[in-house]
Formats: structure tokens, sequence, C-alpha cells
């Protein structure tokens, strides 16, 4: 008896071992076969970094009990996606799920996510693909309310599908089920971190810098995800690859070079 | 007596003993006062990755002469970018120039891009961006028509400026100078890479895997990088990092979550 239920991909960016991506396990377990091929260590902000000056492992796992396939993986996000396809599945997925993100992956962060890149890495490929992301960064976060819009929202997305290109970023604000107000499709903000590195001195007398930074959202509408992350609505942002800034072609035609 | 050239960021991700990086410092010394911060070992495709779990080390170095300050740093692309704006510049350049990448970046490539990555995190910063690539993978690449170009387009750069949020992509076919058509002015080509891991086996019984893959172009438009490429163009593509799938917003708001 063959299996009919879709294919469900499963990755994320804080590692095999993270809470998040057990809340994703049991949350997809309801929808289908799922397989996870996660990273063996946390990836966080490894944008879409994919690995290849060195070669990658690839190890089977029992991480989620005996009837989910699980493997983690020496790489990133990326590459965990490309070897799933490529030498696990051996076919691409019906669906991919990555996260749910341990901190925010709302705005300018799409381009620093792990957990977006393992998502856009699957709609590249042609694969059906969501992120999550819950605004808690603690290991311990809640994923509560979470489970319960990542089940509405992928309800609605193998109901509806997803146009070629497309994948989906979802964010859920840090705030109990009760007091979310519902789903909001968005637009990315305009925002951006404004860097200040802690500059220190190491016992040997040498200079080094800690990446800190502070957040600053330029962006008043209301149509984005910050004012709908900010107003405890769940943040839904389609995001595609085709990085051109298409309304700029016009106008770079007219230059003399 | 205040230096009142433009001071012009240049980094990379091949690392600052990159011969293509060694081309821009020539070229752009032309133009203004030089800084370069890049990465003190190779970070190809490196995508958007930002290093926040490590510190960072920054070195000023004499790489390329007395008369150009320049630093090498532990980081990605993206890192050499935040740190030189807020710890060695302590403001905004007036221009970043990223490059000359020893490969392509063109189409999808640049999601992936190390070169590219610096050049959108200076454009997230609302600096003047430009990133730079020859299809010529080799250390030993001819960047003789490179230099030409990138003279030519930047000039045009710095006469016209860039819309806030746009940054540049540039591509350069790999021939000489006298077999290329001119620039183009393109949209970002919809290819992908079709995985191809090469199974292996360690001498301690022990499987990896290298990444390879084809890169498969689906998109037979005439105004694509791809096709300029293939023309002998130089290719000019208007990147920005507003990531929203503009076009699917309407559909996703008829879905009912």
């Amino acid at each position: 008896m063959s299996d009919t239920r879709p294919l469900i991909l499963i990755s994320n960016d804080d590692g095999i071992t993270a809470p998040g991506i057990l809340a994703t396990v049991e949350v997809m377990k309801t929808f289908g076969k799922v397989v996870v091929v996660a990273p063996d260590s946390p990836q966080s902000a490894m944008g879409h970094a994919i690995t290849i000056n060195k070669p990658l492992r690839l190890v089977q796992n029992h991480q989620f009990g005996p009837d989910v396939e699980s493997y983690h993986c020496s790489g990133t996000p990326a590459d965990c996606v490309k070897l799933a396809i490529d030498k696990v599945l051996h076919r691409k997925p019906d669906l991919l799920v990555s996260g749910i993100n341990h901190g925010s992956n709302s705005s300018i962060n799409v381009i620093y996510s792990g957990t977006m890149s393992a998502a856009m890495e699957g709609a590249i490929s042609g694969v059906t693909s969501v992120g999550f992301s819950l605004l808690d960064f603690s290991w311990d976060a809640d994923f509560l309310a979470s489970k319960v819009y990542m089940q509405k929202i992928i309800a609605s997305v193998l109901k509806n599908g997803l146009s070629e290109g497309v994948l989906l970023s979802v964010n859920i604000p840090n705030v109990p089920e009760s007091e979310l107000q519902g789903v909001k499709i968005c637009r990315q903000a305009r925002a951006k971190w404004v860097e200040e590195f802690d500059h220190r001195t190491d016992p040997h007398g040498r200079d080094y810098y800690w990446l800190t930074g502070k957040f600053q959202n330029m962006d008043k509408g209301e149509d984005t995800d910050e004012w709908a992350l900010a107003h405890n609505y769940v943040s839904v942002v389609p995001v595609h690859f085709d990085l051109t800034a298409h309304h700029a072609l016009q106008n770079l035609n007219t230059w003399d070079i």
C-alpha cells in the first residue's frame, strides 16, 4: 500500500534539537508524511549561504521518535534542502516548512534569515514553501499559539496553493493565543539595523568586535509586517526570489553608458 | 586641507588577496579616496550571512601599497561592510564597490553571492552600491576588459545616481574587450541549479557529499542577464532588497484564514 498523503520536508536554522522544529513536526504530522533534514548546529543569520568548499555530512537520527524519518546535516539550511531533495527524498516534496524559528524574520530580517533561506531554496526548486518565526529568541519559547496558526495557514496553503516562485514568510507575535488578532497579509516593511559594534580587547591584547545593533523601522505603512506584529496580528508576507528592481529598469535605460 | 574626493569603500567575497579586488582598487583610485575592508579568506556562496555568535577580528594591512587604507576581517562580506561603516569610516561612504568577483553572479546566483551581499548591505545602509563579477572562476582571470567597463559604469553611476534602495549587479562575459558588444540593462533570468551531490566514502568508512549541480536557465526572454551574457553584452541588473512578492498580495487577501 503506497502512502498517498503529502510528502512534507521540514528544516530550520536553529538546528535539529531546537524546540521550534519539534513544534513544526507535531503540527505537520497531521497533514502528511514528514521527513526532517536540519542543521546539526545553530545556523542563525546564515542568509542564503551554501557550502561549496567543504564536503557535507548527513546522518540519520531518531530525534522525533520511530515514526518520523529524520537527519542532521553539517551544512547550512539551504544545503539541507538541496541535500534532502537530491539524496534523501529523491524527488521534490509536496510541501516544505521551515522553522518555527526562535526570533523574528520580519522586514529586512528575511535577507539574513537561515529559516527563510531554507524556504526560499524550496521555492527555487518549485516546492510550495512556508517559513515560520515566533518573535521570541529564547530556547524555551512557548509555541502553543504558533502551532494553532501553523495549522490554519498550512491548511489554507494546501487548499489554495501558491503561485510559482512565491513562498510565504509567517511571523507570530510573542503573546498568548487569546491576544492574537488574526492573520494579516503584509508587505515587508522598509527597515534596517544600525550597527553598534562592541569593541573589546582579548587577554592577549588584541582587538575584537561583537556585532550588535538597533532595529530601525522607517516605514509608517499600515500594510507592513512591522505594523501587523506591533498590533498582535500574525503577519504573512509573500516572498519571491526575483531581486530585479523592475521599477528601475526604465530609468537605467536612459543612461548613456 | 580636507579631502573632497568621494569616499569609496571596496569589499569582495573572494578575500583580500584576490586579483579581482586589486583590479577594483586600481580603477576606483581614479575616482576618489579608497578604503578596503575585505574578508581574510574566501567567502564565496556565503549569501547574506552575518556573524552573530562569535567575535570578529579586523586587522589593518598594506595589501595595496602605502596610499590605500586597507583591512582584512574574519567575517563575511556583509560583516565587512557593517564593520567598515561603524568602526573604520565612522560614516557612510559615498560609494561602495564589491568585487570584481571571480565567477558569475547572474540570475539566481545573486541569492547565493557574497559579492552581492556586500553591495546589498551597502544599499540597505543607504550607500550607492555596485557589485561586479567576471564570468571566469580562475584566480588568474584577465580583468582588463572588466576594468574598462567598471570605469564606464561607475562614471555613469556617479553622474546619474541610483534610486533609494536600488543597487546594481554587473556581470562581464569572459571574452576580450574587442568582442564585448556594450552594456545591456537587464532583469534577472528565471533559472536554477539542479543539484547532483557527489556521494563519497571517507577513509574511515563514513559518507560525505560534495555539492555539484547543473545550471538550468528556463527563461527565454531576451531582456534577461543570461541572454545578454550569452551574446557578449555586459549585463547590468538593478537589484533591490524588498523581497515582497507584491503581485501575490491581492490573491492572498482573498484567502479565508
